[in-house]
């Protein structure tokens, strides 16, 4: 009963079989290998997008970084939720790659409305030289509550940052979950509503540690590299990253990954509505933020389960009855019965 | 026949076997698994070391940048030999992450000696303010030519450190050569010579992606942990790097394919030696610097051997006579008829 | 009617003559000048502070980046204002010169209250190594809204510091103001209640450029000089920094100009509250925030007057009465007779 | 008899006078003053650049660190000399404000050759993505040496940074120095023969502390604009710095205070040649390296002559009749007197 994290189950047996078929004899390093053709020629396939620029690093701080340091200048600032991923769990990588520049925290909950982004990029650039200037807009769909911007949503969004001439980032760490609640294209979530450089994940959903970052706008491919060498993100046997990446998505492994993650989560949502829980946010994808009491808390604890409590919650108070919020994440691997004796205890 | 890189070889069997085995349900993320305990412990082990601080990331720069960035200010200046991979191949990445160090090459080849460190390290502190101030000696064992420093060197070395009161990086990515080669203990080369932080190699030497951080004096063990993070080299499945590592140094495997690599270059190197190369360093470890005729490398390359010439020399050159460098790289995979096959074409 | 900064007024007399004082024959520079030495005594003494380090810059960006830089460690968020320059006015000063640390903005408005930054500051210490880690708070006394903390609200906000180990810092660009406003000893408003890092400004208050930075704790003070030196804030002619220290300082003239800054200031927010104004803020110190209507600001710059609209106030609008929101400053330098002026025409 | 540097000197009577010409009233601040517009008209002018962006900065090393910063990306490598002051005395500046650049130092002495040049160009951009990449080349004049190229030496360099597509930057802290050497015009040394970047010293040359950045290709100006406020070097008061420059531009007092030094300087140098001193390197400008015996120089240091040795040299040695070097710089305000002084003790 692990809902702790998607990073935290196993690698799918198709990405496995993918690395052990890649290990064979010499490859040239660096990403000159083969499979990186078939994976370029793949996300391009997928996205619609033939002239795009097409990389693979391990990390989704790694891909965030340095994508929003080659669209972000140091004395800029970057427009994001409070709760992105880029502000609150990347230790300032996101400073450090971009050489100082801020992020402007667009006031709201999860998901940015667009009039919430506009006032903040208003205000921003009214101090001449002395305030930052206006940079990208990031936004994570999925986002870190587990919601799911729609489409409108998105291009209101970038509606908003074209307005002001600039460009706009998505953290896709889980946008495979994303595309599966919206069953839009991949292209019709990202490029064809305005965003120009993807963080696409590869790691929460399946793969041992691999992430693709796409710049749709490709003028700013050979920047992108230096940069990634420059962070110290280039894998020398970087077959093994092309591997992975090509195994997610052929045949859709991802998309398949992704549906199951996310029916993994809705069965648990239900479970949970039925048994009373309150939900924080409207889980549309592979999260549930969710308050009960404490004893189930409790109850859970003893038997086994692992997840995070959520916030100030102390699982150790005297209240039994007192609602605990908590956190609980769905990857493509839990199975069926692990929610069911999970639901069970509740 | 491929010689270009030890980092294009593929992973030890073993090693796979180790990822595959690790690949069941979920485990903690970012390092919190139960093998990076085994990693760390056996580390402590094989250097001698209860203390030492114990970290794992993916590739080589990134060990070295953290290891550096850690060790230095940014207005510092870390010493290092002309050809060090930190200089020559890193594209300014301890720069970037000492924020802004530099580096002062030492004058000499290959190897530092203690004489040319000293006045190096002198002169770089006559300016009080202005200069740059005295920060780490780096030294890479073996080095970037394919020697290895004898321990006396080694002692010199960081003898000169230590009366400057600085403290003592060592480059490790081949240092299982290297140890191979000497016959000496991994303590012995490292902390009882002297060393406070090792970069050691693994991807070069037969694994996927990893390299081991060891830092013998620990006091820094938090700023390097949240200096990975920002740096996005922290994995969240990083049981698989502990996998590796785990691997790697079971049953002495790093060393059993660090001897396989050295004993493929001195077979490749003596049966250069009989054909009448010439060597442009000695070979002391798994790498050789040779010159033949022009005739003889179109002959290879026709055959479809894989190296890199060397320096300025061309392929596509009138005179067949011509002696033209090249540099020769064995890893542990290559079999010793593909050696032979090369020779015979010589 | 010059009312739109003090950083816009003339020099001093006694500090332009401290200039042609010092302007005499040949001084050793980057700091090693007579008057430096008087400096460095003078300002121990002024805050009983006798092994404070004291260095001159010569903004008041640099003297709050460069404090900021030795106390913050790049992976770390300095705690401040919403309102406060180094967030608002600075470009990415910190972040630059810290190496990327980010600001975290104390909710609330002008000032900061205990209770909200000592929840600022739990709240970023949950994460472990995902977020960035709890750096130093720095605090505007007089505030950038005009407002001045009484003792025990530093002692309250220091105290909080204190419970978590941060250190301190003071923008006093304004502090002459505030002193002069509470009546007590430099010491008292600085390490007495808590401050570890002090930017004392010169250059609003009468001075031509010039900044002091006091370490009370000195042990960073080399650190400090490597800091200023690499960020190009070393003067040569370092005398001519000096000199205008030292004047600023003689015969309390620092306080005399800032008691006539805060004079004018009353003058004029008494006026302001006769004719009906309304202030956004209590003005303390030197500078008002008043709103008052559109016709009155037309009749105003008609006549020459020169401050700023706050905000989103826009002198071109169609409605004569509406209130329109203005920043006025007074420095020492405004005759009384353009205060009366001004007042005369509202 | 003060010879230590150029940087210890009164301020210019005129200069003094128009800083107390500027002391009236309110202006407009961060370069809004109206002096700032006559500088700019002038330097626009006196360079036949009717497009040129001009800016002010306080020191040397912002001047340069910030041009530098302005024409090279963090990934890339600036070519300069080894004696550059850039390198050796700006504690890693250029490396702090690039975010990150390496130094590239072209071999040889004082002044680079063009074939050295090409050389270390060359050999620079032959890693790919691992090395870094080619930045501009920065040439200081006068020289570090007090050497002086010849136009056709600065149109050699030049003309290869031009063949690699690099930027060309000036270190000009005593550029009027050589222009009074060379007799040729500012836009001849400078944009006529491939300059795209200028520092123009005032500081070491009769101002209290001003250096102007001339970019004579200003499709970066905002940039520059945005990183010099970021890095704390945009001054409030401006005018006092534009007033400053003003009058060094006024009847070309700039060309005459270069005069007097240079002037001095010969004067020294040939009374040097007279008394049997040997020179180091040929004086060109307003600097000279000499060898003469150590009882010669402890008899100035006895008679109170300022200056610093060079090198290793020691005063304190036992050999009466060792040659030691020294280093002595004129400036335009050293009284013939004591030139005549300074060698009838030799």
């Amino acid at each position: 009963m692990f809902f702790a994290s998607d990073n935290s189950g196993p690698v799918h047996p198709d990405i496995m079989a993918a690395l052990a078929d890649a290990n064979t004899g010499h490859a040239w390093a660096y990403g000159d290998d083969a499979l990186m053709d078939e994976v370029r020629t793949r996300l391009r396939d997928i996205f619609e997008a033939p002239e795009a620029a097409v990389y693979l690093v391990a990390t989704g701080t790694a891909a965030n970084a340095l994508a929003l340091a080659t669209l972000c200048q140091p004395y800029e600032t970057v427009f994001c939720s409070p709760v992105a991923h880029i502000h609150e769990d990347e230790c300032n990588a996101p400073e450090f790659f971009t050489g100082g520049a801020k992020l402007t925290l667009v006031p709201g909950g999860d998901r940015m409305s667009a009039d919430a982004l506009r006032a903040a990029i208003a205000a921003e650039g009214t101090r001449g030289v002395h305030g930052p200037k206006r940079g990208p807009v990031s936004i994570t769909q999925a986002t870190e509550r587990g919601g799911v911007y729609a489409l409108d949503d998105l291009r209101a969004l970038t509606g908003v940052a074209r307005e002001f001439g600039l460009p706009v980032h998505m953290d896709g760490a889980r946008m495979a979950n994303a595309l599966v609640t919206l069953g839009c294209s991949p292209a019709e979530m990202t490029w064809k509503s305005g965003i120009d450089a993807l963080s696409l994940g590869g790691t929460k959903n399946g793969c041992m540690g691999v992430e693709a970052v796409i710049l749709f706008e490709p003028s700013k491919a050979w920047e992108f590299e230096l940069r990634r060498k420059r962070g110290a993100h280039l894998f020398s046997k970087h077959r093994y990253l092309s591997a992975q990446m090509a195994a997610y998505l052929r045949d859709d492994l991802w998309l398949t990954t992704a549906r199951q993650a996310n029916s993994n989560c809705a069965r648990l949502a239900e479970g949970l509505r039925a048994k009373g829980a309150e939900f924080l946010f409207k889980p549309q994808a592979n999260i549930v933020f969710a308050s009960f009491p404490r004893a189930t808390h409790r109850r859970l604890h003893d038997a086994g389960a692992q997840y995070h409590l959520w916030g100030s919650a102390d699982l150790d108070g005297p209240d039994e009855a007192e609602m605990l919020a908590c956190r609980l994440v769905c990857d493509w691997s839990i199975p069926q019965s692990e929610i069911d004796r999970f639901l069970a205890l509740l």
